[in-house]
């Protein structure tokens, strides 16, 4: 019983059979017509124009967003636990030439607008210092943590009048959507750029770049093919999407793996280090406990010495969340 | 009846039942099963210890292959038509972080010994010129011809003396030893890494960059998760590669390619303007013929105002080569 | 008889003593009031405002200027003998962090708008090629030949509708206007920036970089410091330009170093390479004839096998160049 | 009474000298005979084969050095105040091409062997995060603080058995050697490069950037010539760094300044928040006390709300060390 991560999970049965459908030869890259439908879908899904590029993966698709937006003698600003900062490999630094990460501390792994403020007074504003060009913030949160649109909102009140670009790691965007239950306009809220995942929910190797500003997505697209991230047979990712925006299955897939997290939460009582707002439970856990519940047929990471990570997937099976629920709960 | 491109053409069956039997959960990035079995297929292949990497384009395994072999401040030397010259947006300027590439002039876009040497002495040997660190070849060439294992000996000798580090492309290199019917490795020769393509012969999206010296494969695994280019579902791409080598399926699919773009070549007759050693075919044909061509349904490139491309797939139906090559014969 | 390099002559005596007026200390960087003193002084020299950086070196200012210009993702034109891509060690590609050089051909080193439209016309208008947002242009060019204003505009003509910045590496930009005796903003046309070389015309370690376009030079500022460009006693370095402009002293020091030139080049009748329209003389010369030159005293470099290149400096004695004059006519 | 810092301060009338005396022409960039006597003037200063190459700025030199050490993918690890970090406006990142700065804790602005223990065996050995390539320590550091040659074993026996370099930043290391009275090399410990500063201790526009390891001096040579940092005449850079050395001027000059600091800080008592070890003392001062002292001529920047910070430099006049000494103890 797999809670290791959401990130090797299989691939989604409608996701399969829409690749299969795409197999037809058409026009290479992004020229097909699949690849060519996908800023309409997203339209109707963010109620107004986008323009819209897949990329394979999500640091392709984080460090893509953020190359439109800093430059490289500039900087970003996010969470020190932020996926760009802790698990891409250096790839900001690559994608944006060099530019900086300018690291905060926040609950839950969440920016608020005043530790952006502080971190963003304390850089003199002068050539000696790399100035922020751009704040990047996670939707959920590394810890499952979901912004509300109000705090969206205050964080954008500190950010706008400054001219600051606001990008959105949205790897598991739809967890977030399907907990919040608000259209995914208000969830997003005003951010210049979003990184919708699919891959974690059902995809196989397709996340989408969304601008809500179409000149980003103009350099986007040089920056793309720069990096090695135009496969020729684009529609194949394409299609991947557009069938996750079928019938909102990246919906259905997301609040599946949150229902399934939110069972284990519940079962967790005081253990819980965060609240449980997306698919992913972080659980106060001694070693034996880690153990026994390792012995029981849990497969999870350890979280530093005292504590676990749990994440459900779009195919968490039901009995499963149950029965770690009634392990954890048994500890 | 399409010859634009083999980029395109749809996926092999057998590919299509790998990713599929792929599906089963299992751990993440290059972790998994089929990921660890690569170096052993392609060892096989190679007749020597080799480490592969998947990576999702020809683009990232080229720049990738190279990013081991050439420092910042060096340079390739390879052909003014190359593919990383004329079709990658610059990416071997961003994954080499801004190393030139010397471009020299070439029969068929092949690199000859002697216009390695020339360009090579022409470079003086100080700080103020970028110092060429490796030569990138492409087997089969950019216009369909075939290094022969001769020549490639013979470009060694020119190149091993002075150090210099040797990349094939080889986005077509099964068509290369589809042509010439010898040993894999004799066909990529003395070269440091190869691009091993697999996405033009019946693959979806991936490629192998196979290291002859592991030492660069340990580099480029670190290059590659920063280039955004590690999925977190590697297993799909390494099921590929896999299903490519079974039973030889790259050798036939190649083999019917070169076919059908031989059975066009041998009817161009004179036209021809590289020999058919691939499945690309190159004529001169004046643009009323090209209309001609093209009202009796077939799709292809102009190349320059006096002539076009042909390009035959693994999926060419004979029928549809048949077709051309007789349309051809009659311009 | 030294006529190897302007690059390497001696300071002038004015430039010596007004470095040694700015000893005084004075706030760091660029905070002192003579580098405060720049923009108005150039302003004063281009009748109109400018934005103006010193910097210490030809390639730190033509880069600087260039990066403000030109994505990493697009490419710079430029003819094929610049300076930026024969003798700065692939700096351009450091600086603007792997952006392409498009060359062109041209007599006398300078791009016509003709070659200029060709090249530019011949790159897709698609990501798989980089494209030009920026030309480059020398004057005086590699082989001491001017742009006459009519030029400048027709070049123009030719690259502002396509929405394409101009930079020119001024390394010799005294000795075209010494030669045209034209105002230098004619000299200069219509440019973003301007390198206004001053160090092979009797400074020491200071160039500036013009910018008639205010808001690239405020990125160009990060850019310095980021660079390692800024050094804490910048004044030094604004003091030597201040002595370069006072009294017209860049024009006298570069019409002295014309004449010299203009001396030799009018003893070498049909050997002449091309026109001497700066300090350069380039001469068809054979591999004795060089001999017996040097035997006589004579410091130059061969340029290619049957050439010679002499360049006259501002402290070049007039019976040297009278020597070399006589000895050029008596080959 | 100027205590700004030691950065913009007058030129030694010895580097004068010095710089007048190499006014007449050689040969250009580093080919003269004084930046060909570099290597062995620091030979004898450090008892051992080095290879020294100048550089215009502590910036330029620090990441010209660490170049040769990090490839991009890679990590350098520093103090989170570290020049490097806090004041190169992110220049590690453009020298480096995007490797990151990993920053640890420490008292007096020093890399202790267990904050650096700590802080690499955090970083997880996948190719999920940057791994560090080498450290870099300031001697003296960013306090005023001076590693002693046992800290130095202490924290080479951390770092040796791991693989990884060691640069130095010394641009005031004239000021650690003359507070320690121990041989240069033993204050240098077991760098691989040494940046030597000598701007902020008497010279105007030269540091030196010393390899122990003479083949990464091969490497920065060309990177240097690629920065735009080969200007050419160069031998005035050389000629500062000689009359820097001759006769141990740079001994002379830091002692000088590190006198007129202990004066100060003997005066300081319970205020002082760092050893005074240099020319730098900071102190624990309350708004009202700061703007006493300026009302008192003293010129100083406040660090943070409730401390200063003091800079004497080597041509601090006594009477001024002095008189600022007698105000801070009547405070």
């Amino acid at each position: 019983m797999q809670f290791l991560s959401d990130n090797a999970a299989a691939v989604h049965p409608n996701v399969w059979r829409a690749m299969q459908a795409a197999d037809d030869a058409d026009l290479p890259y992004d020229g097909d017509r699949l690849s060519r439908a996908l800023d309409d879908a997203f339209a109707q899904l963010f109620g107004r124009e986008v323009a819209v590029l897949w990329a394979a993966t999500g640091t392709a698709a984080n460090c893509l967003a953020l190359s439109t937006m800093v430059q490289p003698h500039g900087a970003v600003l996010c969470h020190r636990e932020a996926h760009i900062e802790m698990d891409e490999g250096g790839a900001p630094g690559f994608f944006l030439h060099g530019a900086k990460l300018v690291l905060v501390e926040g609950d839950h792994a969440k920016v608020t607008p005043e530790a952006a403020r502080a971190a963003l007074e304390a850089i003199r504003d002068d050539v000696h210092q790399a100035q922020v060009h751009a704040v990047s913030i996670t939707q959920a949160s590394e810890y499952g943590c979901v912004y509300r649109p109000a705090e969206l909102s205050r964080l954008d009140m500190e950010l706008a009048p400054r001219g600051l670009r606001l990008h959105m790691d949205g790897a598991r965007f739809a967890n977030a959507v399907a907990h919040l239950l608000r259209p995914a306009a208000e969830v997003a809220g005003p951010v210049d750029a979003l990184s919708f995942g699919c891959v974690k929910n059902g995809g196989m190797s397709a996340e989408a770049v969304v601008f809500f500003d179409p000149g980003l997505a103009d350099v986007a697209r040089y920056r793309r093919k720069r990096a090695g991230h135009l496969p020729s047979k684009g529609r194949f990712l394409a299609a991947q999407l557009l069938a996750m925006l079928e019938g909102d299955l990246w919906l259905h897939n997301a609040a599946a793996a949150n229902a399934a997290a939110g069972e284990i939460g519940a079962a967790a009582g005081g253990r819980l280090l965060h609240p449980v707002e997306a698919n992913e439970v972080f659980l106060q856990c001694t070693a034996p406990e880690r153990a026994a519940l390792r012995a029981q047929g849990f497969g999870f990471y350890d979280w530093g010495p005292e504590a676990a990570r749990f994440v459900a997937a779009w195919d968490t099976r039901e009995e499963d969340a149950k029965a770690l629920a009634r392990a954890v709960a048994a500890l």
